[in-house]
């Protein structure tokens, strides 16, 4: 089995800008895994690792244990799953933006465990005070309408945007003055808390939401994700990590991974590095002329391309088609990572210009790209 | 943080014999994820590893990809609820042992999915076909009684127990004429199969059930089961992998490592470890004149032992009082593993040789222990 | 109490056109519970009466015994969430109308069964066969999302409107070719049928459709459905019943009431008088110059109607405001039945025409009324 | 048809003694139904007749509108299911007897809602609080069991015995104490509360629990329950019954129902009534020599007989054969009712009276009957 980065030639397989989990763990955390691995700990989240991530992950929140419980499960849908069950009654509803994850990417998890999900329409991938007041308003029919109690958005979003700290207060407000909790999914807000139109903390975060959590997946570890808890919503969490099979024998190993990527700044490096990989790339298709579907806040590029284009770049790398847009061109999502290699970038970019330069009466001056 | 193998003197903290999930990995499986860590790889489980692994372990079941398909989750909670949920329709109830892990030790998981758990008195921890037939004869009174569907068994069983070929091969029969699918919850089923009892290869475990899982938590992995499913059944699986968050985005780390338990004899050669150590030490109980609560099969030893050598030995090793019988005697688990130090087994036997020849008058020559 | 039919004077409560289930029962039915009152039946659905009008119904749709099961439900609710979870697996998903009642008007029912609804716009109240067809190409990213199996479709649908023969048979032969079940539901399949628009017989809704269910409580029934199953899909079917706490002990109330409705002609009687009532209300606002928001096609009318008008009418009538429009206009909701007073029709006509004339100025004639 | 009370000769159907709800609805009850029947009311249980039903029965209780809220669903497994799956998070478990209704006659309903049972053993068909504090102490390894939260017992019990105010009164004490719910199935709450042995009144069942139901179906109601549920547990209980499909459109049936029930003392005459007759069969197999394999404490009988007397009895009786013991006689159960003709319970016994005679020496003095 190759290793890509030994990859010096044309018989390398495709270089994958897919997703932010095409690789295994940051180095560091193997090493951290490897060094704590003989020892004898208590099982199921009790050990002392996952307690010491605890303690590490509320020193970054700046919160108290009175403040907040903090769980480790093992994939982010656990969290989301997990998260809703757990703070709402039978006939509570969840609102989400139509493209939310829980909404079209996670095979009906969160009406498994009985919710419904009222969809809202994003602007920029984000949820906007005037849509969700105009979301509650249309679900108040009651009691033959599901009753709204939770509002769920992810930092980043779907498509890679960012909260502004005024955006996501006023959301907060909102949520209080409408009696409903504040469910951020963090599955890259590593990327989100990194990006320069960022100007929040961990514990904005913390303050303007009642649950958050933290993406381990997407962001180096070989997998979980850390659950933020106030502690007004604590009482029986565990019991639901139980309930869904998420809570591990060996809880160490969730525990270990959270330890090393808070022990220094490592969640917050490797973020950064995945942000400034998409940034170039991103540069490179603006200055060329290409139009973005989205703005590149964070790890993940959503550009519009002409199909000739795409297929030749996916001789050497692999992304995802997005969309296909009436007037042929297509949208293609290209996301980087903690993994990113920096030459790999330089190829593709070099790619884009070489094909632009080259196809350039044909495409770059006219406003429909082929 | 001491290693306890580093561990010489008294300052050392007791040795756990509590469970088979003290420890992280056995380091092969570590070394493994390091080895395939920078490989980029397909995610959901449709990597180059986890195909690897589910072309091993059809070679150790001898069944073809036509037979079976394979499926790996992070935990036994997830496997059980999932092959569950996966084959039943709402109104069918599962058969389980009143001691069945799934019936007092996942919080209601099965329930959670909807479904009824019927219970059976166990007879060594296993379940007979006399007690299965009046079960199934007690409901019948439709469709007022959810209607038994699925036999869920443990191999080993919940007190370290192991079905023979024709226990299970008579159970399987009764399922076949009563219309029932047959489930084997395999999270021991290293130790069952390494058994000096056991009669039975993994190709008639395949052959007796309709699903089957192979435990990797308990027997070397960092986490880690992997579900053999009839083809019958395997039909949309995946879907509710994803729906319960145990469809890991980076699967790879579950495919390395049941690839590395099964590329050559690793699996069962961590298993007869674990055997040997708790044969070890039932034996050396046994000799010394003490009652064992449950046969000693495989890596449990279910001991009946007088309060004051259980305080005595809890000074030096941790594992679980499991039940005060009305004579003041109390039935203790102890635990071993692939991890199991046999310089501490040794110790441990050393310290109940001690104990009982010091209190050999008060003891040994009696009934009843104090 | 006053009946509505004894008031004369202006002392009387408005007469309520909010919906089709203000009054009890037709007397027929009441007559025939008090003629079969003192028999002993047999339970939970297998009495003579529930027998007897399942060989009604059948004979009205033309169907054998071999060909479909027929079970009766408390409430159209029931007849949904029992219909849908019978027939799904835990990931399959329903396709609906973002108007459909499951998705607006029955507080998460169908969620609370486990299942995800996917919503589709609706055109003239109803699923066309493009926007299904778009629905199943954007929900086929599996296992991330969950598997369409059910197209769920009401006749008369939430605006009142009904399918042709053409548009039924087009939308099942589409759930045939992608592997949809069909399932319609008939709360108000009586005036669908009786509408002047219906081109159908009940078998040829029998033919397209998997499930459907004939609506009793809206049809002249102190309450209940009746629910016909596919033989195909009808194995297990009176479990769920049970499950759901629809299986009534005196099930003979819900088969005396069917028996009676299916003797002769009362259910299709009822339903041709409701759609009188309704084609003369909608009739006098379109002779007005009011705009209707739908078309009267069955027992609703949805008209666009002044405030100031609504306000004069409600001195005496009771409707729903059904939408508040950018104009200032509103729709208004006017349901009629089987026991609506044709004197009072009579009097909300006027009521409609005199104050039409006296604002005559303001209002027919101008566009955008006040 | 013929009906039952003309019945004269030898080509009668067997009368039936199976159950309470072989009859129709008192005939009082349907003739309210008739003489509201007109009336526009507003739907969804929001009608005067349920409003006024709610008063009587708070007068009935003495309680006011502050402590109790009051609601009306069409099943027993309704009043159940709602009532658990609205006080409970999704991992907590209900308490129950293993021969509780909601244990092995509603078909899974209370799993269906994701909630695990707890079975206890009963002693003479009762909760005792020793067993209750045993299955609580035995249920408290968190998290990996789920968390017991609710104690469901049922007065009358499922063998007809009833729980005097003491033995209310501790349990519901023991409840406050760990911190249980107390759920009362009153299916046949009418009986018990006429029974000689009773010495409580209804406002003492309401300060013991915390839900407790009132059953119509089997009181003479076409069907129907009222739940009272204190006012601490109210808020959202109507979205759990539209979730369910249990808030009838035409709300006022069961609303007008109950109001006839407690207008004036029906509901206490005809459960008197049952009982009466209950006691007579009861006293006669007394009398007669023959075993109670229950007291005869409501309207239900369960005697131990020899099978021949039990096939002798069935060519004019319809019952229940029960259980059938190992020595190879037979408990039958009798279930008498507000409909329960005094003519055929004195052919029943009449009947009993003569085979006993007939067979005195083979039955009778002997300690095991043929």
């Amino acid at each position: 089995m190759p290793s890509t980065s030994l990859c010096q030639d044309e018989a390398c397989p495709p270089y994958s800008l897919m997703d932010d989990y095409s690789e295994g763990a940051h180095p560091q955390i193997l090493e951290a895994l490897l060094r704590t691995n003989s020892t004898q700990q208590v099982s199921y989240g009790n050990d002392d690792y996952s307690n010491q991530a605890r303690q590490l992950i509320r020193q970054r929140i700046n919160c108290t244990e009175d403040e907040a419980d903090i769980f480790f499960v093992p994939s982010g849908t656990s969290a989301n799953l997990i998260s809703i069950a757990s703070c709402l009654r039978p006939y509570e509803a969840v609102i989400t933006l139509d493209s939310g994850h829980i909404a079209c990417k996670e095979a009906g998890a969160i009406e498994a465990t009985g919710h419904k999900l009222v969809l809202v329409p994003a602007v920029d991938g984000k949820m906007t005070p005037t849509n969700l007041r105009k979301a509650i308003q249309q679900n108040q029919f009651f009691p033959h309408m599901a009753k709204p109690r939770l509002l769920y958005i992810s930092n980043a979003s779907e498509t890679g945007t960012v909260y502004t700290k005024r955006e996501m207060s006023t959301l907060s407000a909102l949520c209080k003055e409408m009696n409903l909790l504040l469910l951020v999914d963090g599955a890259r807000i590593g990327t989100a808390l990194c990006s320069k139109k960022n100007d929040m903390a961990l514990r904005d975060i913390f303050e303007f939401a009642d649950i958050f959590w933290i993406g381990g997946t997407k962001a180096g570890a070989l997998m979980g994700e850390a659950i933020v808890v106030k502690k007004a919503l604590a009482e029986g969490f565990v019991f639901h990590l139980k309930q869904h099979g998420a809570l591990l024998a060996k809880g160490r190993i969730l525990g270990v991974q959270f330890m090393e990527l808070f022990r220094d700044d490592l969640f917050f490096a490797l973020a950064t590095h995945a942000n400034a990989m998409s940034e170039k790339i991103s540069a490179n298709f603006e200055t060329l002329g290409y139009e973005l579907a989205a703005e590149t806040e964070t790890n993940q590029v959503f550009v519009i391309l002409p199909q000739r284009l795409i297929r030749t770049l996916q001789e050497r790398f692999r992304f995802y088609t997005w969309e296909h847009l009436d007037d042929g061109r297509v949208v293609v999502r290209i996301v980087t990572s903690w993994a990113t290699d920096e030459l790999q970038v330089d190829k593709f970019n070099a790619a884009v210009l070489q094909w632009t330069v080259a196809n350039k009466d044909v495409s770059i001056d006219q406003e429909r790209c082929i």
